[in-house]
């Protein structure tokens, strides 16, 4: 046991009080962890689109004040009654969706969307109670998607987290808490590319690059990359990528451009930017008989898909995902191992580094589109 | 050799002369068959929607006079050069779409969408010259997605005819041809239904109920027949359906009525009537995190499949298929196969008998919805 198990932690913490306000350092009372629940230091947490989409709030109801985070690295610090997975010293990566083990979806080989831990959005506080762990000065600080990384100290259902192996470096296998495992799985669990397939990869961000180097390691012999920006090409090409199309070149519809240049339509396409006429593209360019596309990227409110039913008749098939289809606590430590055998490579995603301090940072980097993933260093 | 081997035979066969005119009984002569082609002699045909939907040419360039049918079960009289897989005397299904087993289609283990030997309904001459082997006093009579079987003998390419079991009985799988085929094919080869699922069949014609008995001998706990004819849940029941649904009875979209009925959808559905709002329906009404639904009915030239794009990224599928998934040659040797082992059941799906001379009540008995099959025995 840690001396500091039962007690409240004191430390520091990035605070989002307003929508796209910087965010701002505070000491923050972190509260002990109730049942089911595990205390983690977090060592080293990055920035993906969706806290950035949450803390802009446009499209969402604003949720204020909130510590933001999920991509993560850390050690178990205590945990709270009935805890049995996990124990002090533990090395985990904490994940915005979790796995109960014990409702349909968990108990479901095919699903990962868990009925009590599934990702929610709006929700600030704990399953257990309904209550904040975080205080300053008594006011209670809202809980993001269950992880809220931006503390050197945070409370999470036992359910969101990943056990790994402790000799995993936090400070890169932190990135395999979100988006790079959802666009490896995306392609890996989902579209499952053969040996020497044709793969179209719409979006070159980090979830797409991703899923561009889960098609490299399925042996892939063409990875098409598709995005409106044509500088994307060339760090694209680390992770495997191919060949690149930018639709804004092409006066026909980016699906016959991609079919003329693979004799009828790639095997797979995986779909990474959430636009509907991305998700169109994605699906009418996969080739009939045997063609695949996956849906990772996350669509507007109100937008509809729409296809012609022949396209499926002719044996298409479309499938979404989540989170890759992987089980956070079951198959996360496995993806791990990938990177520990060198099969995955991780560094190539890391394009910057900041001390805790200097949070607000990698927010302007990744608004700036200059960023892949920045790891943002605790304690310092 | 028989005797009749490259001689014109002559004999009868059922001529279509104008769209929706009665079938008229007519000496009709045969030409020898060409290379890779096989003259059959048909004992056994039934009749199928897709011969009524072209007889009557409401949606399609006519293309008449022309001889239709296209479920049947013969024997081999003679065959053309390069020929090598059968023999006179073999006993042979012409199936509408073929297997020339060269192309990417049919190498692929996925695929039987052959790009040779594909279905064309606008072509009513052989592959080999452009011509009709069929003519009454020298003038050309068009055949029917190369299998025109309303006829006592007829020529087909090697491609389009799968050598079945010598004793199995041609007045019974004869049906398997085409749309019984399609419906448990569905179910079995794309859908693949687990034990104790839930499965929800779209339209209960022939080859919804064959999607359905492909689901009772997935062992399927709970089959869902939805069809705006209550009528037809009685006879359903023989083919496993345990509840029925006419979404004419309920206010909400049967989708709706679906999810709630099953705690939030079916394990799997299988959509058999064409209809795009019933596709839509079918889609939408399968579980999230592991429901697949499989499109079989043929949509209208202009419908458009319509949805949110969330009802695929909550981890749901949608394929379509085509004849089932079967490869003619290479597979349906093995349905006939499930036939012979009393796996499958083809009698309950037989509900009329005529001979052919009178082919026409065949066509009243579809037309007023009155049959599921009927069979027309050839010779009589």
């Amino acid at each position: 046991m840690s001396s500091t198990a039962g007690q409240v932690i004191r430390c520091k913490a990035a605070v989002a009080w307003e929508a796209g306000k910087p965010l701002v350092m505070e000491e923050v009372e972190v509260a002990p962890p109730q049942a089911m629940e595990v205390r983690v230091k977090i060592l080293f947490t990055a920035l993906c689109h969706t806290d950035v989409y949450f803390w802009e709030a446009k499209g969402q109801t604003p949720l204020f004040p909130r510590i933001f985070g999920h991509e993560a690295g850390g050690i178990v610090e205590s945990v709270g009654t009935g805890v049995t997975d996990l124990k002090p010293g533990d090395h985990v990566l904490p994940v915005f969706t979790g796995e109960c083990k014990e409702c349909r979806h968990c108990k479901s080989e095919e699903s990962n969307m868990c009925d009590l831990l599934r990702i929610n959005t709006d929700r600030g506080v704990m399953l257990n109670d309904g209550k904040s762990r975080f205080t300053i000065k008594g006011q209670p600080i809202y809980h993001f998607v269950g992880t809220s990384t931006f503390s050197e100290y945070t409370v999470v259902h036992v359910g969101c987290l990943a056990k790994i192996n402790p000799a995993a470096p936090l400070d890169k296998v932190c990135i395999l808490s979100c988006g790079i495992s959802t666009g490896l799985g995306a392609t890996l669990n989902v579209a499952k590319p053969k040996k020497g397939s044709t793969v179209a990869i719409f979006g070159l961000g980090a979830v797409g690059l991703a899923a561009a180097e889960g098609a490299r390691l399925s042996g892939a012999s063409r990875i098409i990359g598709v995005d409106l920006n044509s500088n994307k090409f060339n760090e694209a090409k680390k992770f495997g990528v191919t060949e690149f199309v930018n639709p804004k070149d092409h006066k026909k519809p980016v699906q016959e451009v991609i079919a003329e240049m693979t004799n009828g339509g790639v095997d797979r396409s995986v779909e990474c930017t959430g636009s509907i006429n991305a998700m169109i593209s994605a699906f009418e360019c996969v080739h009939d008989g045997w063609g695949v596309a996956v849906l990772v990227g996350v669509p507007n409110k109100d937008d509809s898909f729409k296809t012609h039913p022949v396209n499926f008749l002719n044996e298409r098939t479309l499938k979404g995902t989540f989170f890759g289809n992987y089980k956070p606590r079951s198959d996360i430590p496995a993806v791990v191992e990938k990177y520990m055998n060198k099969e995955l490579e991780l560094e190539k995603f890391i394009t910057h580094e900041v001390p805790f301090s200097e949070i607000n940072k990698a927010f302007d980097y990744m608004l700036n589109g200059e960023s892949l993933r920045c790891i943002i260093r605790m304690g310092a």
